[in-house]
């Protein structure tokens, strides 16, 4: 998320009830989550474990709970006994949660000649293009951008909230809110299904490329970016972070897991399951999606065991 | 689709800017796509791969994009550019999509002691019949037809568009939508369950027959027929023109893909997958599903390759 | 399902027409069936594969369709021509249904700080706690309890009917709808993603525990019992009848079969399908789900076929 105008670490320190280690005037442009982070940005990290990672991220600053870490020459810390409590007190001061008060929000801008059918709800600061049809019933949540000519299809969830949580076994409720600030982008001439969910980024936004065609009841994950050309049979999932390139088709019930790359043009065939990247151009099937004809082969393998076991038992 | 009245070849051809190869005068009464198109039928084809199948189908007008085929003796071909376009135009112009401006569209047809609770939205020439109940935030779009003493659970979203594009991966948008102008047909006593999705025909009907019961988050694709009494379990995923006789039994998440048959009284169980036609009476397994006792047994197989590996390299 | 006040065995057989065999004054508190009856409740069966459960069921009442049948000595059976019917006499009695007539009813009681979002339905007799965002187009079916600080994303139906039938085959309508008469309960802190569907229990509670986040497009079954600080990511479903202990995570698209249980702390990988009951603690991955370092060992064993049969066949 960006912020609207840049802020002082004085000022964050403030707000968050932090000790600044380092230059207190330098300004944050905005705040994400580790996945998503770049320079100006703020980042959060409360456990020793990805210390690490956020202190040699692209973030400029960084909310830790551990003051004797080295700080990096270019950074600065932010030093408070819960960062993630940090988190969601920026968050809350600059994308407040507020109750909606009507279907549509007044803040909506509508493009020319776009339908919206009743029953639909858009939050705030969304903006819509011209030439799409919204059928009934769906939900368009706060923040969302969507482009012309975009068809979206009953019942479906636009930005519902990423499914990201901060665990902690030792209290009586294990997982807390990573409170969602980021947003749905969705470009020219994508077709999204019947009763689909597109969660929002957590802190930055899930896209949708040009001319992707989702079929029903699709789920994509926060922060997945989705290239240009893809098409998407019913009852796809894909989980948080991951990138599909442009001209991929998942077939029917296709599972892909989080924070992996399928590359451009690939296919993967129906009920397959992706749990880490696929290289372009192939088709893949199976669990785990592998090249299909290879996969196909191994189908047969499978069924040569009793002619195999006859063989090798027989000759004793 | 049928039309509201038949229109001449003539009427047709100045509508689409075509060239008439044939008699002019001879009436069409519909429009359909390839797998449902019947004498007195409009097609359109626009690639060569596929005229051969349009030209020997039983439909009497051929709208083509080469004026060199030969014409069968017993059709007319409508010539022009662009076939794809031309069907949309025929849509367009007898079921032209129109912006819905109430929840329930006063040319509904509700029958006696049906209730159709809050949030639900009907659409354009929708008929229920008696004793229905329809569940709260449903979606019934334009064009379909309910018997009576039918339920459909909450969330439901009867009429979403068939999945189902032209595709040109020269353009720089790869897939356009083919205009869908069928609709939905649900039988007496059928059931659905929350959160189902249920895609309307391209250009004939979707159809559920008597008693046919599904559990939640089900979706059927276009043009898909499925018989009398059937049972489907949550999750359940079935794709396109495909034909699902009496009596069959699909448990959770099943996928079963396109233009393929499932027989009458087969139970296909838990998460198979069904990439072909399968006969009836039977019980299937896997993917891809096979009959059940075989697939269990192949699962024992698998067990004992280690036994053999040790039988095998132990001889060395 | 309770009573709201206890009756007699006298004025339920008047209001079923049915004979008593036993005390006619004995107070029955409740309706229940099989899986979840219990001391004081009325169980009914109508076919002798089940008369001998039900006789020896924890039910005081037995509506049973056989007068020639050994009354139990601490039961009363009530004798009539058709059991189920019965049944649904009885729960038409005390938990009719009726139409609603606003998108939130009356009856209603919403918590402090709770914020129930355009579009969404509540039905009558509905309890939501303090602190609740109930997201826009979501509905809350009759008899639904909330706690405090939940969170229903966009879309998701909590209450839709059980699938739960009864099986006639020689009728032309095969399967007749077993009537809800159950509630969800859901505790605090609980989390539930976009187009979830929760089913009602029959006639006793489908519960979800304390703290357990769900992600998009779960199917959660009727009478289905789930612990604490659970996880279930997008796309799992879980039939009726369950039983998820604390603290187990489901990953995407993972199938679990109904009447059975999955032990504290299980965790089951992406798009396993789980048959039968498994222990805790443990992380389980396939179909049938076993654990998943033997499961991991035997794709690897699959991987071997062709070198085996490459040292079986070339001794030849």
């Amino acid at each position: 998320m960006e912020f609207p105008q840049p802020v002082t670490a004085k000022w964050i320190a403030e707000l968050i009830e932090a000790d600044i280690i380092g230059d207190s005037a330098r300004e944050a442009t905005g705040i994400n989550e580790l996945h998503k982070v770049k320079s100006g940005d703020i980042v959060f990290v409360d456990h020793p474990k990805y210390y690490d990672n956020c202190l040699k991220s692209a973030a400029t600053f960084v909310i830790i709970n551990d003051n004797t870490v080295t700080k990096p020459e270019d950074k600065v810390l932010l030093y408070c006994d819960k960062p993630f409590d940090a988190y969601l007190k920026i968050v809350q001061h600059f994308r407040p949660f507020t109750a909606a008060s009507s279907m549509i929000d007044p803040s909506a801008v509508i493009g020319k000649d776009t339908i919206i059918s009743p029953g639909v709800f858009i939050g705030k600061d969304v903006v819509i293009g011209e030439g799409c049809i919204i059928y009934p019933n769906t939900t368009i949540s706060d923040y969302t951008r969507i482009g012309n000519h975009v068809i979206i299809q009953s019942g479906t969830v636009i930005g519902s909230d990423a499914f990201y949580y901060n665990t902690r076994k030792t209290e009586p409720v294990w997982y807390r809110k990573m409170q969602s600030c980021g947003a749905v982008i969705i470009e020219d001439y994508v077709e999204i299904g019947a009763n689909c969910t597109i969660d929002r980024g957590v802190t930055d936004a899930t896209r949708i490329g040009q001319g992707t065609k989702m079929d029903n009841l699709v789920h994509v994950g926060h922060d997945t970016e989705i290239g240009k050309n893809c098409l998407f049979a019913a009852q796809v999932g894909i989980a948080g972070a991951t990138k599909i390139e442009d001209g991929v088709t998942l077939w029917g019930q296709v599972g892909v897991s989080k924070t992996l790359t399928i590359g451009e043009n690939a296919t993967v065939l129906a009920q397959s399951g992706v749990p880490s990247s696929l290289k372009g151009g192939k088709t893949y099937f199976g669990y785990p999606a592998e090249e299909a004809g290879y996969k196909r082969r191994e189908l047969v393998w499978v069924k040569r065991i009793p002619e195999l076991w006859k063989k090798v038992f027989q000759e004793d």
